[in-house]
């Protein structure tokens, strides 16, 4: 199943509202609830290995577990034992095996690297650093460049930077990419401003999960450092308002990641003023136990 | 501005879920916020009058609203004054005059002829008896017909029959069309055992607000009668679980009168096993106290 081309909306009342010809791009719709299905995709079906092994509790264990099962790949997750149930639940629904590992005893990494071993020929995908990640991530550039809408602007969440730096390769040119980062997760905007990746000690809990990556990827980073028009980075509550926007004024169901961008957006939408900007929603999946909390807050 | 293209959705989780083909059609992404734009924009353009008078609450307030904004014409809609906050704003940011009245001093429909008189020449909008509705309506069934994604069943809410008709007049007979009612508001279901139009004395207050109309329209019940396949009634249980499935396994944010079609899928998919069946997704506009209730539950 190839990735599902995008939705794109043009929502009368955020337009009004901010006084910007905006466009969102709903990643959310897409397979298994996120972009990461574009990456997943393109992963499984560049390596010559039938057996992918991936270490994520969100939507690129999802995502790389549908796409293993669809073009006929065994599929391991690893997985901390302390994993949302529905998101175990997800990846073992879309046909994938579940690693379930306590962190306290051992890390991500060094269990995959001890499955890698156990198991023998397997494909250890990266959620984002990965050229393969990248080049699945371009088809959303290639779709908005190729929309028609005359976007100018790309607004989109960086994480370890695998959708920013395929959106830049996507887009060609095209159209500038900003991208959305959680004041309290900025390692991406303090990589920009001092010329190098730097890098979080502990993952920091921003409400924004898909961002609470230690640092951008290297492949990323080499694309990022000099393709990225700017980065905006937004307090707790401005995402958890942009939240609620996108379910007040667009009927759109985003998880925080994915509101990033409509956040950032609304903090700059002074310098953003007349420009035609498309908003990635990179994702929709969230525990409904938080949405709930957000909408009512 | 024409009504936007339905969104087709094809969620693996729920075709998993239920075993059968499912697609979605979200018309939550509708401009408004709901399937009444089509009707409301077709309304507008094809009666000769500069103002446009109707009386509704609910989606179709906001979508002849807009349709009327857009059009250049004048627009007022009669509603109850304890009506949401929300509703209220949107049909004003929408470009209308909301004219709030006290329900236990005038009735809804007593208002518009009053008005009607005051204001000389106005049309008097109805949501859904209404053949200029119908047709509206009918661009949906229209889009199914020629999707390409070979859909043999169209479920969709049943309220005053708007909906059902129109995508009968479309499809022209490329599939069956299955109603869903809410059981506590069986006025179609039972009109359709008896073989004529049966009337509840008050508003059956079902928690698909779309679905508390009084009765089926004259011009819908002409179609109706003869061209519907089935009509299911679904209990409030099985519409807050539908929201609930369209939340958790879609990522898609739905009104419950929205909800009513998987509802009635999930009751029937016995019967519906093998069909490649499509569900009208008819609005997404859902007071957010409401909605984060019905996720908690």
């Amino acid at each position: 199943m190839q990735p599902r081309p995008t939705t794109f909306l043009e929502p009368y009342r955020l337009q009004q509202l901010l006084g910007v010809p905006l466009v969102l791009a709903l990643e959310s719709l897409q397979h298994t609830g996120s972009f990461k299905y574009r990456a997943a995709h393109n992963v499984v079906a560049n390596v010559p290995q039938s057996h992918i092994l991936a270490a994520s509790s969100g939507n690129f264990g999802q995502a790389i577990a549908l796409a293993s099962k669809l073009q006929g790949k065994r599929c391991t997750v690893v997985m901390p034992e302390t994993s949302a149930k529905v998101k175990i639940d997800a990846v073992r629904e879309y046909g994938a095996e579940a690693d379930l590992i306590d962190t306290k005893k051992i890390q991500r990494e060094e269990r995959q690297s001890q499955l890698a071993e156990e198991l023998g020929d397997v494909y250890l995908a990266s959620a984002y650093d990965d050229p393969l990640v990248i080049a699945g991530n371009a088809s959303l550039g290639e779709e908005i460049a190729a929309s028609g809408l005359g976007i100018q602007t790309v607004v989109c969440p960086v994480g370890g930077g695998g959708l920013a730096s395929g959106l830049i390769q996507g887009l060609r040119g095209a159209a500038e990419v900003v991208a959305a980062e959680p004041a309290m997760a900025n390692d991406a905007a303090r990589s920009l401003r001092e010329g190098r990746i730097v890098r979080h000690q502990v993952e920091p809990l921003t409400v924004a999960d898909g961002a609470r990556t230690i640092s951008l990827g290297q492949h990323n980073w080499a694309i990022l450092q000099h393709g990225l028009k700017a980065i905006v980075e937004v307090e707790e509550e401005e995402i958890r308002e942009a939240v609620r926007l996108l379910f007040s004024l667009a009927n759109v169901k985003s998880e925080p990641t994915g509101a990033l961008s409509l956040a950032a957006v609304i903090r700059d939408r002074h310098r953003l003023q007349g420009r035609r900007v498309c908003c990635v929603v990179s994702g929709g999946n969230v525990d409904p136990g938080v949405y709930a909390e957000i909408l009512g807050s």
